[in-house]
């Protein structure tokens, strides 16, 4: 067991979760790597030594440069504004350092492939912050997929549906000018992501994307409140996805329905620790989708409790992502989803910008990876 | 108080549902028009006879013609194969006699049109036979959006999915042939009938047809398992429609989701005495989807029981179906859902089809009426 | 197939259902008896000739004395008040017809062995108005547990809560007084029953029964709002039931919970569309309850749908009860639940009451059948 | 901000919990004190080792005294055996030093009753480990009562139920022998805490107690499988509670269900992230449970996650509490649930005990906190 120097660029919302990760991982995994939380940087050097002090890092850092070039960050965590992941991964790359960056992989297309390119150029360990592929019941879901559970898969839903701005009242914010922060860009990621690594690449897409208020309060809206799509898989598989933040009443509509010729599979993250199976097996009078509870038979699920239906939760997927991250870290070797996984999705939601504008079907850039 | 005699043409799933219905109705809703079944006609005057006897009919025909002609036969309903919906009701109505016609109205757009100008011509009253939107919970999903209950609508999502067809292994049979009885032929009419009935018409559509299993046991199917589609609405919601018979899992997928800008409902035809209701009001901290168990408050529903969530099925739809036929034809006035409403439902699946043959936006004939 | 007269005492709630059901059952189940609706009698005559009206009875009773005694009535449905049960059943069974009884059996343990007495002393069929136990889930849940498909029974739960006096401010009316209207007389048999019909004969309770709304609008409240008791069943079980006329949001909460050393049985009458098994078998990853939409395969289903997840209603446990009644009578020979089955569950009301007055285990006088 | 040495005796299931717990602390809450994992003691020096290496301890003691009487343990944190709970208390409470406690608080009454008086001789802070009751839902419930939301509580039933011993041929263990590690023992403290948190003291109860297999493969099983009780409250309100390790397929049966005048709450620890609340408001056609998921609107949620839906998990119980533990240590006041919530729930499961072995109501001994 040693320990490894962490750096944080970014200290809100994602960069709190990691912080708390990295403090956490240790004793939940037993992991070889022991985090030591060295340094976070923020959007100025105040709120960096607040960020220092609430989740106690050794060391603020006055920008991300710094800490980057800090001898004592063995690895960097970027939890900054989409517009700052390059930059920042680029920096950390041209050391040698392993990057953790939080999704999407960077604010367009051309940023995706630079930072894959920089990526694989330094041969440093490289991670993408898809956090809800990992809980112990979508773990489960690739299993029992991948294992023929439900058979050959002929259908896929998904949704990734929230409503934080349904109300037509919400003011415009950051949120509601620039494409990497319209639905497409900031929801449709967790979900492209999931579809790509339950059923495998998407081949070709048929888009339709909205902006349903205009304008909020006199400022005119500029990007995307919702958007779903036709999709054709490489594996042959029909499917459908939905992207919303206007969507009332949903709060995490993290969705997800699998059917397959033996079997089907249904999940909504809102209760993320049960998973839904029906097989087309034994009598007839007896069939149902059952609720799977996730307990310690399922993924990662052992570290966090010893009794089934005790529960995960948010936080925990980001901790299961620290791990994973760590323990890359360790063995020299990137684990999914890297970098190339995030370009994977960025290439469906480029496919879906031109689906849409042109009005056809379009297919998605090869390659995939999942 | 007086008698109505009653002709019915077909025996099998829908015509017993149809003749349960005609003994029961009476009773249930005390209608002024109390029918007497007076004959019944189906494929062969075996199984018409067959029928008569289990069913309580006075008469058997050994065709449906001589039950069209017969005096005592006043009112015909249809339940026979669709590709005989259109001459029988062209007989019916050459008659004067009102005409009841089980889904879709008939085999092809053409027979829609045909039957709706046949209805037209002989000022008859006419009705097709959506049950779905009958239960108590959709026709209050209705009101509750037409009275703005949820807002302004912005998105619709509705499937029907059932897994009949989901083995791989089950033959091919009638249902495996002919535009019709494949999925988007017979099951796709009810839930587009529904979004019509909840959000008004359908504007335009962008659609994808499979044929999942292209032979089922050596013999080729010639007809779709499961299709969707992007819609537009003319209220300017966007939505998306799944149809499916290879839905494992599903036995009656009657499904939809409607947001607006202050609420959203859902439904699920499997638990048809809940429907799921959120609105946009109170403290955050108590907003939630309520499940509303129908009770003697919504439509229709206390004529089968005072207790509120003791529930109504199937077959309760129909004598509600039979309840406002009756009705229709006591007024002289056709109710909703008329022949044109069948034809509105025939239009989107035509514009489905040269959608997908097409690979572009269609838009959906006018008019439609809901 | 022939006629049988059928003679109804009462047309309200549950003489409506029972009209219904006689005008219907024939058509649904090819029953060998086809009903007559020959004659109502009701509370004065004025009423009886508006139900004759309303539910097409052939004639209106002046009393159900002429009812019974008119011989073109041959069996005699009793939906009257419950201190009426005995009277009317007598007298019936002293003409030797047969005796379809709402529940309670009688208004007293003492009405309810007289009317066991009368029923055998007769050799008349009888039967008693269990509804409930005859949905197609709750049929299967019997046969599952019968054919060991949960293990040996360990845990019972039942309740029947609904929640029509859960508002302090509803007033007083004749369901605020007499025992037999309180919620241990009126809304425990139900549940009592199924209970016997899933595990057996109950042999001792331990009972708790509380008047929670002493006065409504000055009226004292003569009887109990709520009800609840240990068990032990004769078969080794422990269990506890629960009645509620006070339970805020229960619409018809008839729901059981039954584990057994291998699976267990869940059940909620307001979903009475899914029944809810586990079974202890297969890998521990992928068990949980399973919902099983009722469909074809469970028992009396396909008579009103051939299709799986259709659903059934209130109304058509009425219609399977004429059916059992009809083919009772045709057979000579009584079906389960018969009068004793009525007598079994008011001696466990009757123990239940003993139990609270002496605030001890108290012993349900024998015998069962179930 | 100052650090507080924290140390842990025990190191398995729930000791675990405990390290993890103090990991991520200070990072989630930005407490005032911030842990130092000081020192670990288990059962042997050789696991006390092993824990200390996996969750990051600085020190592992030999031994329990030898970690209480360390100067640099500034609290202590008992995570081992129920016998060892009042021994390492009391030495804790001699040096002056605050305690946190798992439940039960001791192996009998009689070690409870010691503990209080020792945490009372000491006047340092105590608390116990009840940690169900600090989820954000049931946090939010019991703020919903407090407040009148469902008006004047009239029912409560609660459960806990798993199935870990549910399989007949699971071979005897620790668990089968013992009071202290029976159903009314281990299971029964956290939901009569709830019940107590909820609705205020229990009065009395009658209980049934039982053992369903009383051999495990040859061997004795000398305590109980399962157990419940009818309760009265101090506040009124009528209750059941029920306990079992035999309940197939429940795994974290936690559930609660309260009625009152004006409203119900619903909740499954298997789905702790899901509130259900219905009000006796509005219109009826509009009433019904619903389904609140929690946010950053409900108690101690914000600090895991900005977003409702996402979910917190078990381990984010367990830092709640240690929020708590800490806080009061700052102000040197204990919090709720303190060593007198644990004699509360003590004394009930005592005057279970009393009730079923004389077959009668017990009361239950006063006071009672909450």
């Amino acid at each position: 067991m040693r320990e490894i120097g962490i750096g944080l660029v970014g200290g809100g919302y994602m960069g709190k979760a990691h912080a708390v990760a990295y403090s956490a991982v240790g004793a939940v995994f037993d992991t070889r790597l022991r985090p030591r939380l060295e340094m976070v940087a923020a959007s100025s050097p105040d709120s960096a030594e607040r960020y220092r002090a609430a989740y106690g890092f050794r060391r603020a850092a006055p920008d991300w440069r710094t800490l980057v070039d800090d001898a004592a960050v063995e690895a960097v965590v970027i939890a900054a504004p989409q517009a700052t992941h390059r930059v920042i991964a680029e920096a950390a790359f041209a050391l040698g350092k392993p990057v953790f960056c939080e999704k999407p992989l960077g604010a367009s297309i051309a940023d995706a492939e630079a930072m894959c390119a920089a990526a694989a150029a330094s041969g440093a360990v490289n991670m993408i912050g898809f956090n809800y592929v990992r809980t112990p019941a979508t773990q489960f879901a690739r299993r029992l997929i991948a294992e023929g559970a439900i058979g050959e898969v002929t259908w896929f839903r998904g949704e990734h549906s929230e409503d934080f701005l349904a109300d037509p009242d919400t003011p415009a914010s950051w949120r509601t000018s620039g494409a990497p922060n319209g639905t497409l860009g900031d929801l449709a990621p967790h979900m492209i992501n999931a579809a790509q690594a339950l059923l495998g690449p998407v081949q070709s897409v048929m888009a339709d994307i909205e902006t349903v208020h205009a304008a909020r309060g006199g400022t005119a809206v500029t990007n995307d409140d919702q958007a779903h799509m036709l999709c054709r898989f490489s594996g042959g598989a029909m499917g459908h996805m939905y992207f919303s933040r206007v969507a009332t009443g949903r709060k995490m509509g993290y969705i997800y329905e699998v059917s397959g010729t033996h079997g089907a599979l249904r999940f909504n993250q809102e209760d993320q620790n049960s998973l839904w199976l029906y097989r087309a097996e034994g009598p007839q009078a007896e069939r149902g989708f059952r609720q799977i509870l996730t307990g310690p038979e399922h993924p990662d699920y052992a570290a966090f409790c010893q009794g089934p239906g005790h529960g995960t939760g948010y936080q925990d997927q980001i901790i299961i992502e620290a791990r994973d991250f760590l323990e890359a870290v360790a063995d020299g070797v990137s684990r999914w989803p890297d970098f190339t996984a995030g370009l994977d999705v960025a290439r469906v939601i480029d496919a879906a910008r031109q689906s849409h504008a042109h009005g056809r079907w379009q297919p998605v850039a090869s390659h995939q990876g999942a």
